[in-house]
C-alpha cells in the first residue's frame, strides 16, 4: 500500500481508533496495539477536566509512536470547539508532539444521536484553518458540505456511516460514494462501523481511512476485535486496489474452452 | 483460532479456493499462496478430460502442502456425480494423497445459474458416505436439506450465498443463520462471495469456513485479492470470537461518569 | 389487471390470507373483507380437531365468495400431509365447494422455524397430483426444487420470503427472481412478508400472488393492515406492469432541452 | 386518514408529483390525475423562460383542483433561489391561486448529482420565511440541518432518500428515522424513490408525505405507475397507523391453544 497522507504527514495504517468506552486502561492500551493503528483520537475536554478515568491518559500511550488526534467532543457550538481545539494543540505539545496541529472537529448540539451541526462545523473549520490547524471535521455524509469544507481548507472530511456508537454500519452508501468520488482530500469514514465486514466495506468503496472506537472498546473482547478491525481495514484497502468482480445476475458460463483452468 | 476440523482433519486456514477461471497457471499458483488457504478444490472431470488449460494442473500445486478437494463440477445427476467422485479419489491418490477421501459434491442440472439439485445431491451424498467418502455437498441454503445431509453423514454442508460467480454476496442471511445455528458439522459458505467484506460477514455470522473462487480468479489483480480474502476471513473469524457490539438506534450516552475513558 | 389463474380458476385479487392468529373471529372476518382477498387458507387439522377457537370457523366466512385453500399445517411428513389433504378436500365439499381440489401443501418437521422439508414435500406433491389435487406447495426458495415441483404437476410454487411469522420480508431475492424467471406456473410468495412495502416489492419482482397472514393478524390493528396489504399488492402488480425506472448512480441531466417538460 | 396539513392548508393525498420529464403533456396530465395527488411542483424558471415544452404548462393542469408548489430548480445559490421564489409567487397568483405562498426551495450548485447546498438553503429559507413564504426546503437527510430549518420557520422539511432521479430508494434510513422522530413540521421524502415499495416504505417509517416525479414520468407506462404510487402511498400510511408486527428471528410458536384460530 502507498500509505495515507494527511496534511503532509504519512501513515501506514488506515485505521484510527479512540480511547473512550474501554473497560480499563489496560484494555485500551492493548487494543490500540492490536489494531496496528498509528492515530488515536483523544477528547481534549475530558482530559483537561480530569474526568473520571482520564487521569493517566497522558502516560497511557506511547506518543512517540502514536500520533495524537485531539478532538472537540462535548462542544455544542463553533466557539467552544475553537477554544477546545486550541487547548488540544497545547496538550499535544506538552506530550511531546511539537508539530502536531491536527484537530478532529466535532460540533455536536444533539445529545441523543450525537450528530454534528453542519453550520457550526463549517464556521469553526474556517477559523481553525486560518489559525493553522489541520482540520479533520466530523460531519454528516453530505457531499455539498464536504465540498465546502474542502474548499475552506480542511485536511480531510470525516463523514459518518451511521449515528456514533450505533453499530448500524454504513447506512448512506450513495452519499459516501459521491463524497469519495469528488473529494480531493482524504475521506475518513467515522462513526457507525460495528463489525470488520463493515470496515472492509468502507475501504472497498474507496475510503482513505476509518475511525473505529465503540465497536472495539465495547466488544466482548476488545483486543481481539481491535486486531480484527486492523486486518479488515487492510483487506478492504487491498480489495479496492485489486478491483472486485462485477455483480451479475447470471452464473458465469462454465466452459472448458474459456480461461486456462475453468471451474 | 482453534482451527477448522473436517472429517477429523485439521486446518489452520478457514478459506478454501479453487483453480478455475484464472488468467494463467502462474496467477493461480501465486493466488493460492497469497490467500494462505490449505484446501483447493479441483474439477475432476476437466482434469480427466484434459480440458484446455488443465494439462499441467497436477504439477501446478504442491500437494504435500495443499489438501485437494476434488469436485464433481459438470455432473447433472447423482449417478454421474458418484462416478466422478470415485475418479476424484483415484486422482488424489495418484497425486500422493493416499488417505484423501474428500469430495465436494456438486449435482447441477441447471446450466444458467449453476444451482444444485437438492434431490440428486441427497441421493449421491447417501451413496458416497456409504462408500467411505467425506462428503462436502454444495447446496442451496435450505436448513432442512442441510439437516438431512448431516443426518446421512456428510462431513460438512456448503450452502451457497448467492448464485456461483454472481458476486452478489450473501443473499439469504436468514437461512444461513439457521443453518449455522442448527448444524453439528462445519458450515462452509460456498458461492456468491464477491468481496472481502462479504467474506468477513459470512465468518461473523458464525460460518466455519468459506470457499471463494471467482471473486479471486476474476479480480483485476487476483493475487492481491487472494491476500485480501485471506485477511478478511481471519478478520471475520476473530470478530465472531470477539463478540460484536449490538446494533442500536441511539448513540451511547456520552457521560464522563460512565466507563473508564469516555469518548 | 388480467387476473390470477390457478389450476384453471380465475381470481381478481392477488393477495391470499389466512385465518390464524387473529385476536378474535370478528377481527378475522373484517380483515379478510378489508384485504379484498378471494382465497383464504385454513388449517384442516385444527378445524378437524376442534382446536380451541376453530369451532365456528366453518360458518365464519362466506364460502360462496371466498375460495378455500385447505392447508396441511401441523404435518411433519409426506404421509400425514397426504392424509390431511384428503380431509381438506372433504371439508371443502361439506362447506359447499364441490369442485375445490386445492391444497396448500406443508410438510414441516421443524418446529422452531417452521421451515418445510424439500424431500417430503416433493413426495407428497407427486402423490397428491396423481390423486387429482391442485397442489400449492410451500417451499424454501430453491429454484431447482421449484422446477421439480412444477414438473410433477404442481399448480403453483409457494417459495417463502423468510421464516414464517418472522416479518423479515424477502430475504432471498436472488433465488426468488430466478424462480419467477423460470417458472411456468404461478409463483406465490408465502411467509415472511411483514409490511406492505415488502408485499409491493414481492409483486414488483414479478410474483403472481402473495400469501400474508401473521403480518395482518398480529398487527396492532389487523383490519387496517389488511386493507393496506390489499392496496400494496395492487400497487406492486401495477408497477410490475408499468415498468419501473432503472437504478442509476447519477442524477438525470436536467436540461430544458431534453424531454417535453423537464423538472 | 387524518390528512396532511402544511402551513395551515389541508390535503387528503400524501403524494406530491411534478411536471418534468414526461414523454408528453397528455401523459403528464393523465398521470397527475391517476396518482390522486393534490400538490404538483412546477419549475418556475423553466416556465418563465418558456423552455421547450413548458409553453402550455399554465393551462395544462386545473389549478382550481391542484395546489401549485413552485420550485426553484436551476438555482445554484441563495440569491437566485430567493428571486425565483418571488417569481413563483407571482406565477401562482396569475394562475388564480391568490393565497399561495408555498415554495419548494432548491439551492443546487451541483450539476452532476443535483444535491442541495445546506448553507445556501438555510440562508434562503431564513429570508423567504421573513417574506411570508411557506418554505418547503429540499435537503440532504441531515437531522441537524432539518432542525435548523424548522427553527427558522420552514413549513416542512424535504429530505432526499437518494440522489434525484437515481431510483435508489431510501438509502439513509437511519437519518430519515431521526428526522421523523424529532420533527415538529411535516417530513416529506423527496427524491430517490423509484418504485411503489419504496414509497410505501417511506410512509411506513412515518413520513408525512412523499414527492415522486422521475419514477412516474420516466416509467415505461407513466399513468399506471402514477396510480401505483398513489396506492402505495396510501398503503404505507395505513400500515404506519395499523402498527406492523415486530421483526423476529424465530417463527411464532404454532400452538392451537394460543390465539383464537392458529395457523
Amino acid at each position: 500500500d502507498d500509505g495515507l497522507v494527511i496534511a503532509g504527514r504519512k501513515f501506514k495504517s488506515r485505521l484510527m481508533t479512540g480511547t473512550g468506552k474501554y473497560p480499563s486502561i489496560e484494555s485500551m492500551q492493548q487494543s490500540v496495539m492490536a489494531s496496528g493503528c498509528e492515530i488515536v483520537t483523544v477528547a481534549v475536554r475530558r482530559v483537561q477536566n480530569n474526568a473520571p478515568g482520564h487521569e493517566g491518559l497522558a502516560e497511557a500511550l506511547d506518543w512517540t509512536k502514536i500520533w495524537m488526534l485531539p478532538n472537540t467532543a462535548g462542544c455544542t457550538n463553533a466557539e467552544e470547539a475553537i477554544r477546545v481545539a486550541r487547548l488540544g494543540r497545547e496538550m499535544a505539545k506538552l506530550l511531546g508532539q511539537e508539530d502536531n496541529n491536527f484537530v478532529k472537529l466535532e460540533v455536536i448540539p444533539d445529545s441523543k444521536y450525537l450528530l454534528p451541526d453542519p453550520i457550526g462545523t463549517l464556521q469553526a473549520a474556517e477559523q481553525l484553518v486560518k489559525e493553522g490547524f489541520a482540520v479533520l471535521p466530523y460531519v454528516n455524509a453530505d457531499p455539498l458540505l464536504c465540498k465546502r469544507l474542502e474548499e475552506v481548507g480542511c485536511a480531510t472530511v470525516m463523514p459518518l456511516g451511521s449515528p456514533i456508537g450505533s453499530g448500524q454500519g454504513i447506512q448512506n452508501v450513495a452519499n459516501i460514494k459521491i463524497i469519495i468520488e469528488q473529494s480531493k482530500v482524504p475521506v475518513v469514514i467515522d462513526a457507525g462501523i460495528g463489525s470488520p465486514s463493515e470496515a472492509a466495506y468502507g475501504m472497498e468503496l474507496g475510503a482513505d481511512a476509518l475511525l473505529v472506537n465503540s465497536a472495539i472498546a465495547l466488544a466482548k473482547n476488545p483486543v481481539i476485535m481491535a486486531q480484527s478491525m486492523g486486518l479488515a481495514t487492510q483487506a478492504g484497502r487491498l480489495a479496492y486496489k485489486a478491483g472486485r468482480i462485477p455483480i451479475k445476475n447470471y452464473a458465469s458460463a462454465s466452459s472448458p474452452l474459456t480461461g486456462v483452468v475453468t471451474k
